[in-house]
Order: C-alpha cells, then structure tokens, then sequence
C-alpha cells in the first residue's frame, strides 16, 4: 500500500489551509460535509490523525471513528427524517476511495429517491443549509 | 426504529438453525460468505448478539465488528490479490438493508471488474472456493 500523503485534501482541511462545512468536531475525528453530495445530508467522518484508510488503521481510529459515524447517522436521519441511511467506506482507488485519508460516507436515504451519480459539485448554500439541520439535530440528541 | 427480530436469517445463522459458509469467528462476531455475491470473495461480518443495525448498536458491538472488518478486509486483499476493497453498511430497508441484523458488507475489487447486480444467487462451489482461500489468508497473516 502507498504511504500516506500528508497534502491531500482531507489533511489540509484538517490544518484549516482549505475550508469545509464542519459539523462535529471532537479530539479524535471530524464531520465535515460532501462537497460532492450524492443525497441531501451526505457527510464525511475522519480521524483527526493520518491513515490511509481502513487497511492502515489503528484500532482506536476505527473505534473513535465507527462511534461518530453511529452518532451522526442517527443525526441525519432526524435532520432529514429519513427512512434509512448508507455507509460507504472505500479503500484505493480501485475500491472507489478518491481522497487518501480514511473516510466514512453518511448518506440519508428516502424512498423511491436514488443517490445522485457520483462527481457533481453542489449548491455551497444548500450544503450549509443541510450541515445546519445535522448541527441542530445533534445538539437536540 | 423497528425491533430486532430474532427470526432474521442471520440470528438463524448465529443458532445454527441454517447453514452458512463461515470464514472466520471470535467470541464477538462472525464472518461468513455472502451467498449473492457482488464480487468473488464478497463476505459479510456481524456481532453475535442482536442488534438490528448501525443506528442501535452498542459501542461494544460496532469496535468488535469494525476490528474484524479491517482484519478481514485486510485478507481477501491478499486473497484475491485485489487493488481495494469496498465496505457497505446498510441501515433500514430505504437505505439498502435486507437482513435485519448489524452486517458489514466486504468487497474485493479488481481495476475494470463492476460489482455485480444485488440479488443473485452465487455458485456454492465457488464461493466455498473463495471462503478457503480467504480463511488461507487470514491464516498467514
């Protein structure tokens, strides 16, 4: 597996030299939106500290990280009153991963509405919109 | 949310009341061939005690099951020699869940393979195939 390459985009939305709609943020990871979003709400978890992805690891990234994603999953779907919500986690660009630092996809789910095709860029204003309702609904949780 | 139905095919699987191609197990989780698989190799690890997605999991649950997913997403890599690996992880039957107990989907890819379409039974012979040589791998790690 390559090394970690500590200029992708994640890394540098973690050093604050790009900006991203946060919507949790703790000592071990932060949520921050798609810019990209294949549903209203879609959101992305990471670890605060460098790995690859899910094959590189440690064991308390995965823990910290798995516990958010739980935590802003029920979020969204009382945000967005969805039915159900999918998580997506890719590895290599081969598994479907685009950005090389670990992520996990939060993507709030209603009926007969499909994801959108992956690579659109969104409406920034209907994303801040969103991360708001994310916000609110965990602050009420 | 609905609640955990003890008749769901895998609560079944964890009695043994129905069959399953197992690749790995521990005191927590099991691991086991999807029997319609979207890839070769594709399997799927849960926690041995109900719950019935992501949203109601216990901390406990998700960091023993996200540990073995990384273990055996680590694996079939080697196993089937893939470029990546893809994780799903579906919650509620809008967001794509089937069975109603917490699985965690593992996907081999390969450059140029798609995954196949949901809902096809696989070859039982070739997928006890792929679980061997998956639980070779997990040997040798």
């Amino acid at each position: 597996m390559a090394e970690y390459d500590p200029d992708n985009i994640f890394a540098k939305i973690l050093r604050g030299e790009i900006p991203s709609t946060k919507v949790y943020e703790d000592d071990d990871t932060l949520v921050f939106m798609d810019i990209m979003p294949r549903a209203d709400g879609h959101c992305l978890v990471i670890p605060k500290t460098p790995c690859r992805n899910l094959l590189d690891a440690s064991t308390e990234q995965l823990a910290s990280v798995i516990a958010v994603t739980q935590k802003v999953a029920r979020a969204v779907k009382e945000a967005f009153d969805a039915g159900g919500v999918t998580i997506q986690q890719f590895n290599e660009a081969v598994g479907g991963q685009e950005v090389f630092h670990l992520h996990f996809h939060i993507l709030p789910r209603h009926s007969g509405v499909a994801l959108r095709a992956p690579g659109q860029m969104g409406d920034m204003d209907a994303i801040a919109g969103h991360a708001e309702k994310i916000r609110a609904a965990l602050k009420a949780a």
